[in-house]
C-alpha cells in the first residue's frame, strides 16, 4: 500500500503521515471506514492497516451498548472527554463531547464539562469518576487504596472499578497517537 | 463471579483488586490464564472479563511474532522497557527486560538498557526509536514533524513510524493499569 | 454593602464568594454591569467594588477598537483565547472565543482555535503571537532576545511587541481570578 | 515615537525593548515618569504609552493608601513580595521588598520575608495571606472553598478575599511583563 | 596529570571526562582505586584528585559499620536505593542494589525494592525513611515537622533523623555527579 | 548527648530539630563551632556529630583557598549563590551572598546575582559556570556532551570541570539538608 505522506501541519493533509491510497484499501479496511463515518482518525491509521484493525477492534468493544458493558456509555463518555482534555487532544475531546452530548441528551451541558468539569454540575458517582480519571491521568504512582474506597462508596463494584480504569487509561493510548500524529478535527464537528 | 477482593499493597493479593475466584473462570478467561503463564497480571485483569479480553487480544496482535508486524519483535520490546522504565511501571519494566533479553539473547544488555538507556550501547536506529518512545510519553505535544523525519532518516516508513508510536502509546495504557491496580511483579522475576 | 456569599461550586451561585445584592450598587457598578451584559464575571467582581472598577476600565482600554491599540482586535481576542486555554480558564476560554468568532466572522475557525491552535490553520504573524503567548504564560524566565526577534520578524515593532506582552501577561491576572473565583460561565455561551 | 531598542541584556539597555527618547514624551507619560521616581519599569512600559498608562493607573489605585483599600498597604506589599519571588521577578522582589520594609519600619524583617517566607515570622492572618498567594501563583485550579474558609477563619470578609486575590493576581500580570522585557533592577535598590 | 577524556556515551569511555592515566595517580588515589575495587565511579572522579579525596573520605564515613552510625547499614543502603532510583542515577542504583542484597541476605528482596518499593514489603520503620528519602529528593520544600513526627513515630531520635536525613540528601549529591559525568554501571553488576 | 529538640519554624528554636546542649559539647565540634563562627548552620549540624565533622570537613576543603582549588573562590560562591537561589535556600543563598560580595569585593554585585543572575553583569566563563549549575540542579539527566563541550570553550580543562560539577552537585545535598531542617538565617546577614 502506499501512502501519500506529507509532513506539514498547514497542509492540506489530515495527518502528519497522511492517509492511504482509498482505492487500494484491504477490504476489511474499508468496513472500518464505513463504520466509523470516513473520520479522520480512522484513515490516519489505515497508514498501518494492522494498527487500525487492533485499535478498531478495542474501541468498538470498549464502547459498545451491549452486554458486557459495567458503565453506562455517558459514563464513558464522560471519562473519555475529561481524559482528552486534560491531555489536550482536541480531536478526542471535540468527538467524545458531541458523543457524550448525544448519550445525555444534552449538548450544552457535554460543552460544560469539556470547558471545565470543575464548574459544570456532576452527580457524586460523575465526580468520582472524574476524579479517578483525572489522576489515573496525570499521576498513577499516587493512585492508593484511597482512591478504590471512594470510587466503591460511590457504588461501583470491582469489575466496574477496573472498566472505569480501563477507559481512562485507554485515552492517555488514543490521545498519544492523535496529538503525535497531529490528526486534524473533521470538519463537521464545528457545523453545529 | 465473586472477587477476592482486598486493598492492602502489603498484603497477600496481587492487586488493590484481588483477583477473581479461580473455579468459576469462563472458559476463555482459563485459556488467557494457561497462554500468559498465570502471571499475575492476567489474573489481575480477569476481574472484569471483558477488559481482560479486550487487553489480552490487542497485546497479542501487537507482540505477535508473525506476518503484519513491521518493527522486530526485540524493537518493540524496547520500547516497552523505555516506557515503562520512564512511567515507573516496575511490572511492566522487568516483564518486558526479561522478554528483550531473550529475543536479543542477552540478558545483561537487556538489564542495561531498563537500567539507564542513555548509557547503553544503542545502534542508531534503537537511539532514534528510544527518544521517540520518550518523547510520545512524556511530552507528546511537543511531537512534530522533525522527530518523524529523523525515524524516517533511520530507515523506517510510515507503518514503520506508526506501530513504533501505537506500541509507545499503547505502553501509556498497560503501564497506568498495573500501576494504578498495584499489581506485584512475580516472584519467577526475582529468580535468576 | 450586603454580599450574598455561598462557597458550593455546586450551588446556584455564581462565585465562591457570591455576587452583591443588586439594589445596594453603587450608580457606576451598574454601569459596569450594563456595559458588559449583566455577564456573570462582573457580577462576581462586585464583591469589592473597587476591583471591578480597576479591572473594567483596563480591560475596556485594552479591548477597545479605537485609537491606540496596535495588534487588531482579533489578535487581542486571539492571544486572549491561547493563553485562557494554556491557563485552563473555561469561563475566560469561551468568552474571548465567541468574540473572536465576531471579530474574525468565522465562529468555525475561531473553536478549532479554542479547541487545539496547533492544528488550526495559522498565519506567520498569528502563530509568532501564539508562540510567544504560551511561552509568556508557561515559562515567562525562558523568554529571549530570540523571542523578540521573532515577533519583529513577523512584522510588529517595539510598541506592538508590548502590546502583544501586555495582553498575553494580563490573561494570567484575569485567569487566576476566575478560576480562583470558580466563576460560572453563562448558559449564553452554550446556547449557540 | 521613536524607540532606542536594544535587545542584548548585557549592554547598557535598561530592557530588551530599550525605552523611548526622552524628549518626546507626551505630557502625561513624563508626569507618570516623575510619580515613578523616573524608575525602569515605567521608562520600560513607555515604549507604548497606552501600556504604561493603563498599567500606572491600575497599580496606583490597587497601591493607594487611601479610602476602598482592604487589606492594609503592608499586606499588599507582603503579597506582592511573596509572588514575585515565587515567580522569580527579581525587580519587582526587590523593589516591593524595600517599600515592605518602609511599612513596616522593619528592613531586617522585609528582607528576612523575601528571602524565605517560611522562615520569617509571620502572623496567622499574614501566614493564611502568604499560602493563598503562594498557590494562586502556582496551582491556581486547586484553589477551593476550603482555601476561602481559611481566609474568613483569619478575620477577612469577602472583600478584603477578594482583593487579597485580586493582587496576588496581579502580580502574575506584573512579574511576566518585567521578566518578559529583561528589565534590570535600578542601582539605588542595591546602594542600601 | 594527564587525563585521556573523551566525549561520546557511546564509546569505550567509562565517563563523559574519561580518566587519568593510571601510570601517573599519586599513591593515595591508587589506594582510593584498591578500596573502591577500581569501580568506575572512582576512576571517573580520579579525574580530579581532590574531588576522589572529599567524595571517598565521606563516603567512607557516611557507609561504615562501624560506631558513630545510627541507621542500620541495610537502612542506609534502603535510603540510597530509592533516592537514586527517584533520580534515574542508573549506576548508583545498581551498585546500591547489590550492597543492600548483601545486607540484608536477600537479593530479590532489594531487587524488588529498587524495582518499586511501594509494592515492596517494606516494614513500618523502612515505609517512613522511603517516604522521608523520596520527599527530600523531589521537594524538599515541602518537608514540615509533620515528616519529623512520623520519622520519631518510627522509632527514630533526632540523632537518628539527621543521619536518615544526611544520607538522602548525599545521594542528590552523588547521583548529580554521576549522571552528568555520564559514568557507565560496570559489567560485574550485571555478570549475577 | 542530650538535644533541645524543638518543631515549631515559629518558636526561638533555629531549627527543626533544635540544637545540642552547649555543656556537653565533645571538644572538635566546639572548634568546629568556633571555626564556622558559631553560625546556626553548625549548631543544627552538631544534634549528631558525626554528620557535622564529615559535612564541615568536605565543605572547608571545596571551599578552601589554598592549593589544589581549581577554580577561584569567587567562582566556587558563585555557583553556591546560584544553585541555592535555584533550590531556594534562603539560609545558604545568604550566607554565600555575603561571601561572594567579599571575594569580589561588591557586595552590590553579589546581590544582584542571588536576587536575578539573568540581569547580573556576568563574563561569559561566569556565565557558562551558571548555565551549568542551574542545569545540574534542576535536570541533570540532560547534561550532554555539549554541556562539557561549552566549559571547555570557556576556558575549563577536565579537572576544572569536575570541580565545576562538584561544587554544583554539593549544593544540591547541602541546601536539603537545610531546607529539611528548617535552620534560620542568623540574625547578622540582615544587619548590614
Amino acid at each position: 500500500m502506499s501512502s501519500t505522506a506529507t509532513l506539514g501541519a498547514d497542509s492540506d493533509s489530515i495527518s502528519r503521515l497522511g492517509e492511504p491510497d482509498r482505492a487500494s484499501l484491504p477490504a476489511d479496511i474499508g468496513e472500518l471506514y464505513q463504520a466509523n463515518h470516513d473520520d479522520n482518525w480512522i484513515r490516519a491509521l489505515a497508514v498501518n492497516p494492522d494498527t487500525a484493525r487492533r485499535f478498531g477492534a478495542y474501541f468498538a468493544s470498549l464502547f459498545s451498548s451491549g452486554r458486557g458493558a459495567r458503565l453506562s456509555l455517558a459514563e464513558r463518555e464522560l471519562i473519555a472527554v475529561i481524559v482528552s482534555a486534560e491531555n489536550g487532544c482536541g480531536l478526542c475531546e471535540i468527538h467524545h463531547t458531541i458523543a457524550l452530548g448525544e448519550q445525555i441528551d444534552d449538548h450544552a451541558r457535554a460543552r460544560r464539562i469539556a470547558l471545565d468539569h470543575h464548574l459544570a454540575p456532576l452527580s457524586p458517582r460523575e465526580e468520582a469518576l472524574a476524579a479517578f480519571a483525572v489522576k489515573v491521568t496525570r499521576a498513577p504512582k499516587t493512585v492508593s487504596g484511597d482512591d478504590f474506597r471512594s470510587l466503591r462508596a460511590a457504588g461501583l463494584d470491582d469489575a466496574d472499578i477496573l472498566e472505569a480504569l480501563e477507559t481512562s487509561s485507554w485515552f492517555n493510548h488514543t490521545n498519544r497517537i492523535f496529538i503525535s500524529l497531529g490528526v486534524k478535527p473533521d470538519d463537521k464537528f464545528f457545523a453545529r
